[in-house]
């Protein structure tokens, strides 16, 4: 079959958006037409050319929300007309990881993932007869993709699809890190390093789990009143301080953070974090992806103190048992997915949406692809960018 | 009063013993006649100069047990005759860190210690009018020492003391940092690099937790056969490989152990200890204690995949609430001492104490004030070195 997809063709070269081939599903895959996706820095990472693993040319995309048209052989776990979200760790109840309970990080495809691949090593995609990559197993720049089952999470059809792609990364990813890896104490004193989508959902997973203190940090004073209204009790920017920022946490706090979080992939910044944490107890996660080869760095004796570094991918959620619950969480009112959509647009300005994300202007941008359909709802959060 | 001590005059010269005075315990102060002490890393680092917290003059050690003999005024919790282990992190149970119930790093006379002095800012030691430096608030090189009230763990007068000494700092570093630290569990996978005093205690305490592998580590292969005598299921030599030993350790475990333990002080080796550990899971617990400014690196990947870098000081035990019930395992023969002994020497013999543990000939050197006391027990573990 045909769809439009946008195609990254090279590093730092825009989208192009092109009508391609894509094979339809094998054994254990679905057909999944997108039917609104966001974008997420991972994505402009990857395009920036600096993501070791960036294959090209690629179907980008990661953050997105569908309905599984077309199912393979074998597919048991949904059918057409499911809505669904795409996973980029997907779950295989089968993998030894996944059965370990001790981990979201199933490890089933991770090889061929990698390799931009589907597992059976080759791609669906391709322009003019030339293979075109998937990219984190979802591709969700393309109207129309193939995933492997264990990639797609069932989620309730009452969700609205003009709004729920921002649950394929972003939120489950802040609010995940909070609930499932920090694991925030009612109280505690939290701060927060980067104010995009995943740092405002981190600050909005601490709320909910009742944290006492939010500091939210951020050289784009633009992010405060964001920040502030999803729980941020206090917000700063490190631009407006002599001393460095750790020690700024520090000396707000009465010894330090009880947890801190990096929402960048700024090494230096990993380090900050990590050393605002108070003495004896503070905990870092690290959310944030940094560029190939960048290491971080501390004196042991922040560790030996009784500081603790871990990290958290995609929230440390599993996104087939665990993420349609939290969009039930979201149906039910106890989170707010609106105040992440700043922009919506349609497919052929994807590009705008990268420059938006760049310029530090939006949180998330939401793609609509067939805009008749989900872009004249009268209740679309954010702002509708002229074409 | 007058005491022998040996005296550190400066970074790496031998100690030298000398009959000094020592003031007597002030408002909240006990003096205790240490009955044995032994020698740890931690002293010879000092000695060495690359402690960058290292006074001199000074009175080391820090691993010792003596017998109070004097209460300064106010002193409630202990009275002369009582057996007590000198503790360098002190439990103060009015200490905010403390009364939070998450850590052991007792704050209370932190700074006053840091600077080799008393909790009112003087010394009580000096020789001929030249004041010494108490150290790691111990001191135990001196027959008598004074320690602040809080600085003390009443043991229970069954232990002998011709041994009880390496209860004040390796075992329950070790054994602590397994079971307050990383917590580790029944039938898990460990690997312990560095098998001196702390690192066979990790052992011990992983085999009493019931870890199912226990991976010993070490350059000087004439350490395996106590390990293995402690519970280590296999011993491995860097040396005798030509891959890098986190990556012998990922082959060998079917990728990776499920904590690793650093008992040496070496950033590198502090790297390894991490990346060692598994996917998704694996926590890398550092007990040694680094040179100054040095630092430890990894690449943020390995925390974002689930992997856990935290410290252990003093094995997280609270010193006055916790040691003495570890002191009890040990009468009721839950775990055994003896092994970790292997020589024993008099007060003047001290230097060979250094001299064996540069070496890597000593486990521990049991250090006896008064030897016809103690080193002629018919039980004693470990060689007599001859005068």
């Amino acid at each position: 079959m045909k769809t439009r997809a946008a195609i990254a063709w090279e590093p730092n070269r825009p989208l192009e958006i092109e009508e391609i081939d894509l094979e339809g599903p094998k054994d254990g895959e679905v057909l999944v037409r997108i039917v609104t996706t966001s974008l997420c820095h991972t994505d402009m990472f990857t395009l920036s050319g600096k993501d070791p693993e960036g294959l090209f040319p690629a179907i980008l995309g990661h953050e997105g929300v569908g309905i599984v048209e077309e199912i393979g052989r074998g597919v048991t776990s949904v059918k057409p007309g499911d809505h669904v979200i795409p996973l980029y760790i997907p779950e295989d109840p089968d993998c030894p990881y996944i059965r370990s309970g001790k981990t979201n990080l199933c490890q089933t495809i991770r090889e061929t993932q990698g390799l931009g691949v589907m597992p059976d090593g080759t791609s669906r995609f391709s322009y003019k007869g030339r293979m075109i990559h998937h990219y984190m197993g979802t591709s969700t720049f393309s109207e129309y993709t193939v995933l492997p089952e264990i990639s797609v999470a069932r989620i309730s059809t009452e969700a609205p699809l003009a709004k729920a792609s921002v649950m394929g990364c972003a939120i489950p990813t802040g609010m995940g890190a909070v609930r499932n890896t920090a694991k925030v104490q009612p109280g505690a004193t939290v701060a927060v390093f980067g104010l995009g989508a995943v740092g405002m959902a981190v600050i909005q997973g601490a709320k909910m789990v009742g944290a006492g203190r939010i500091i939210g940090i951020d050289t784009n004073p633009s992010k405060f009143p964001l920040a502030r209204g999803l729980g941020a009790t206090e917000c700063i920017d490190p631009k407006e301080f002599q001393q460095p920022i750790h020690q700024v946490v520090i000396d707000m706090t009465n010894g330090g953070v009880d947890y801190a979080f990096e929402c960048i992939g700024n090494v230096n910044v990993m380090r900050s974090a990590l050393e605002c944490c108070h003495k004896g107890w503070g905990e870092c996660t690290v959310i944030g992806v940094a560029g190939a080869g960048e290491e971080i760095a501390t004196r042991p004796f922040q560790l030996v103190t009784g500081r603790v570094w871990r990290g958290s991918a995609f929230g440390g959620v599993r996104g087939r048992s665990q993420l349609p619950g939290m969009v039930d969480e979201w149906l039910r009112g106890e989170f707010s997915v609106d105040p992440y959509i700043t922009h919506n647009m349609t497919h052929e300005q994807i590009n705008t949406a990268f420059d938006l994300l760049h310029a530090g202007e939006s949180i998330r941008s939401v793609i609509h692809f067939r805009p008749d359909e989900t872009m004249r709802v009268n209740s679309l959060p954010g702002k509708i960018v002229p074409a």
